[in-house]
């Protein structure tokens, strides 16, 4: 099994190397990941600057490409052009912090995946639901086990797996949910500052705290100690509404 | 009625010009768009740095406000802190070039309206199907009737339009259909190249030549001289997988 991986938290984050160390036990592993954090690209990609591509290592080997880019462009990088051969997979994460609700919309790490979907491959975000002492152990081996039900199984094209997982010790996780996306997002606002130079700054704040009532949801799922398993897909068609929007007679 | 207006083309773009131009009949403008290009940024918003906010004239006269970050940031930024009231509408464009099919996932103009719709804002976005010698005339007079017709209906929460409108004579438009997002994308590749220092350097490069069975699609409403109107929401869940999902047994 050919394995890519990628992430936005860059390649010298702890979440993509305790990643890659778990899937090695399933087959050959290709990590190529953005030189330095990449968090809330959404799905960009870069069109009108060139991309570097350098080796990486870690604990003194080898361990993937460090590409100048977007998570997005990382994948299309690697089976477009680095890999010899496509991948059977591809995983992107494990992100520090939940992506949950619309605030996958703006996920460098549910992009890094989208991609890979779009191209026709399997594809998989992980996230671990902390930011802060992150214990990557429960998500890695949780990510081995996805991924092996994957090879064995089928995905709809162009639809994939994002997962999220709680912080708390393996023990304590009561086991897995398939879930939809809650429809939170983070609450966010601007600082308002003055450089050392008198001129004005702003800079984006935010927290999530939301609630949602939708039992079945990715937000409530991870709440309640659940590893959150969302299947996603990009036709964004609201054919509900098609209808509706008939009778305007536009 | 006051009307927020963005684009990621950058606010000295040619196509936000018309745009504001033409929707000055309707209410109270208010541009806030990027400082310059920032195509394919997706749905990124900018958290690791600061953004700035300019004033920018054009023909000689205060046309909006430049800030240094994507059509999402602007977006964020206007409604939160640049204007006193809430915008009753956001409107994203004119982009050069259509926005059609999962492309739409890379586009910062749909971007600008998909944060207006996240945070409860009726939302347009609207594009002209040519990178050359574009002529606006017709979109802009579309972003009039629609935009009217947006004040007097509703559209359900977390639901905006996204419209593209063909590059050919106003005359010559055939009229207008409800479509859905098409299933294709850019085919997309990699030249490798050498730096002057002999480094080596990717850059993307892409053409969009697709082909869709979908009658109902954007893509053929455009190609068939239409003016295409799709109605995009973002829960990205894939309902009619979830039974099956289910069955995997994580």
């Amino acid at each position: 099994m050919e394995i890519l991986i990628t992430n936005d938290d860059g390649i010298y984050a702890e979440g993509i190397y305790a990643l890659a160390t778990a899937l090695k036990k399933l087959g050959n592993i290709t990590v190529v990941a953005p030189d330095a954090q990449r968090s809330a690209v959404g799905h960009a990609i870069t069109i009108v600057d060139p991309l570097r591509v350098n080796k990486a290592r870690r604990n003194g080997r080898f361990f993937g490409y460090a590409a100048s880019g977007t998570p997005a462009d990382c994948v299309k990088l690697a089976i477009k052009t680095l890999m010899k051969k496509k991948p059977d997979l591809v995983v992107s994460g494990i992100n520090l912090g939940a992506n949950i609700g619309y605030n996958i919309l703006y996920s460098g790490t549910v992009s890094g995946a989208t991609e890979g979907a779009l191209l026709g491959i399997p594809s998989l975000a992980i996230s671990l639901d902390t930011f802060t002492k992150p214990d990557f152990s429960a998500a890695a081996a949780f990510s081995v086990k996805i991924a092996a039900s994957m090879k064995k199984r089928r995905l709809p094209a162009g639809t994939l797996l994002n997962v999220n997982v709680p912080a708390i010790k393996a023990s304590k996780i009561k086991g897995v949910r398939v879930t939809s996306q809650s429809r939170t997002s983070f609450n966010d606002w601007f600082d308002k500052r003055k450089d050392p130079h008198g001129q004005t700054y702003y800079w984006m704040d935010g927290d999530f705290k939301p609630k949602d009532s939708d039992a079945a949801s990715d937000l409530n799922a991870v709440k309640a100690g659940y590893i959150s398993v969302t299947p996603i897909q990009f036709d964004l068609t609201d054919y509900k509404f098609i209808t509706t929007l008939d009778t305007w007679k536009l």
